[in-house]
């Protein structure tokens, strides 16, 4: 089917850049090259076409992974890795509805509504508007801004929401929600926290004890890329040390 | 909803043990303690049960990554830390179809069953007759065969199949079906591959390169978990250090 | 030269299995064969000798790092790969006199004795008496006990020596002789503690904060092996995850 | 003891960066500052100093770690984490003689020729004499350049010397010296290498399994700094992902 005006094209250049661009009658230049991006209109994913300068660029399907790589971003956002593993351990696939507090851009945010399908819904709080009206543009780009639900508000006491399938906390003090994430999930369903510091591990744990929460866990996960020459494997020089701790707990009854 | 009769239950031990079993008139019994499972009709998830010694056990959801790490295994399979990223980086999402060659007990094909939804279609070849028995069985306890296209035959020069969303390559040699994954999938979209060794990255990277693929990564994740005890924050003592290396690609057109 | 009663051997199994033991008229046995320790004398290092079921072994000789594996123990010890690290960041070579406080079974003690040569000095520190007596043991198997001087004492307030190039603490509560390291160190010299928990990072850190110390630093190192099929080369299946933290710092003058 | 011209001091700023510095009548400036070095004469180490816009500069005693991390460089250097287990896996210490083909800039030198002491011996070949003089400066500013051998030859099929106590390797092609440092070794004693690549470790273990070797071991080392804010315990964002690849073996007699 070949490309038209608004869908969105992965540019790769040879060097191994990659844009998320979005096809219009306009122009889009890297630090090298530049590219009459109307003139990709009628092709097709896969296709190859050159920049002014010659350099060479490939037409790819953006997938879920590259939005979230791409994503616009007013905060620190939660990483592929990590969102791949909180999608399998929340359960999270067509049909589900999740909450989650502490939307930030929408990263996360993005990948649930990709998830849930046409039948799922996320809730999204977030107390900042302006990240909001970021996470909004995110969802927007994937076309998914009907499965979720924004809710520009902060939550102190408790969620609007009762029968959630997961809930998921990104914010400072995760442990002052932990009651209103038990009064929102269903029983015997999953609770996903993230925190940088070990500090608020050990708080979201004290909490976490106190409360109903059973099969509680902490971990993390590291990414090291490899150099792609076939004759030279061996990992890239550096790589990111750390995104987050990744907290999870099931809802049980109550002691 | 009270839990009936067929139902899936994970059992959650108080010394954190987990078990997945099926709501049936039957005895359960652990290392420690014995569970009448007939016992738990009626009652909901979250529930906490207790043994005839007097463990304390809670009922929990399985969740998808649940059944992922209790599939029945006949063969090494690709555990939920990578199938969490390859879903990303595949584009799995409701309505898609994705092909999977080397289906072995079928870890990686439930969590694309799981993934897909009702509209999707999983295509999973896999040569071995015996493996793929079980991967329906694992496909099966989820209730999603419907989903899953299982093909017991082994793959030399090309798939059945064309106009693919993404395929997954899970064999001992992957380099040889690089042209058939090729064939099968549409322009611009990802492939993917876990192989185990080195040795084997380099010869998938020289076919790769050889062929019209581009967006060429490999990488690898490391899951570290860590104790629960908010006094003593700690990586657990040991933990996993290799599953698989991952290798990911995109179709592009012929040079 | 050839081997003679008393002297220390490696001996490394043919399935990979090391045992660190003292030529003398006894047998020796592992689960798979026996070995008259007597035949050995004469032979060298290097040379293969047959058990009595027709296993091989090769006799190696032991190395530091050797000793430092086969430590006698009644306690956590401090690991090679730490302790290799340790003596780099502490400046410990030919000549120097280092202290440590809690000693225990004498691992670390072992590779200080042996680092600081006939002309340097190791103050060791440790409150149980049974743990220190183990700790000697293990530093005369090196034939090094003269280099170091052992303290069965708990130190509460100061330790008895001033003006020491280097000092590192492996206990519970690090953070109340951080005042007793910096007395006894020389001026910009190294201090060195591990401690097994992030809490316990905290704890140092705020007391390394009050006191004139500068250059806080905090690491950990994590060591994979790898198989050694060449054809195969891929990390082991599971590693050790953790040992410890360590913390550096050095003396600076009074704030 | 007051320090004196042509004493060795590490700078470190309030910024926490570090300069390795030789006390002179001179300026020295960071970007940020200026300091007249001739004005530390007569401090002692651990004292606080200011530079002419007021930067704090603390006076610390340069450890073997900050030597070998501020090491002069024509070439990748071993980094101090590989080095520290290096010297105990090949036994080095006071009395020893090691032999080193491939030494580069000198970092590992360096550290050989502190762990051996004044009656050890470090025999050194590098092939490149520009590479070589810049190690013989390292180890000069360390002032153990009487402890040191260096041999600007390429070695092909031997070494000079035999009766080694340790073996370490690091070119490009290792395993065409393995018969060579086979020959220069004492029985029972060990070899080191680093390699960058798999492929290298493949190449590396293929000779070595063919020649009278045992005890093959293949690990790598990661370091993971942390921050050093006690409310906020957490690794740095970025880390070294990939130094190189260590193999160890102990010669044996031939089979």
């Amino acid at each position: 089917m070949p490309l038209k005006e608004g869908d969105f094209v992965l540019l790769l250049s040879e060097g191994g850049n990659t844009y998320l661009i979005k096809i219009k009658d306009t122009y889009f230049s890297t630090h090298k090259d530049t590219l009459y991006l109307g003139d990709l209109k009628g092709l097709d994913y896969g296709a190859k076409v050159f920049g002014k300068k010659g350099t060479c660029f490939y037409l790819l399907k953006p997938t879920i992974h590259d939005f979230l790589m791409k994503v616009e971003r007013l905060t620190q956002v939660i990483y592929p890795k990590d969102i791949g593993l909180i999608l399998l351990k929340l359960d999270v696939g067509p049909g589900k509805v999740v909450l989650e507090c502490g939307g930030g851009s929408g990263a996360l945010t993005s990948a649930l509504a990709f998830a849930v399908g046409d039948k799922g819904k996320v809730i999204s709080y977030e107390k900042e508007a302006k990240f909001q009206e970021v996470a909004k543009k995110n969802v927007s780009r994937l076309g998914l801004e009907e499965r979720v639900l924004f809710k520009n508000q902060e939550v102190r006491d408790k969620f609007d929401e009762k029968e959630i399938d997961a809930v998921f906390l990104d914010l400072k003090e995760p442990w002052l929600l932990l009651q209103a994430a038990w009064n929102a999930l269903k029983p015997g369903r999953p609770l996903g926290i993230l925190v940088p510091t070990t500090n608020q591990i050990s708080q979201c744990l004290k909490e976490l004890e106190r409360l109903p929460f059973a099969g509680i866990e902490v971990l993390e996960l590291l990414l090291r890329k490899y150099k792609t020459n076939p004759e030279r494997i061996r990992p890239e020089d550096r790589m990111v040390a750390h995104t987050g701790y990744l907290i999870f707990a099931r809802k049980v009854e109550e002691k």
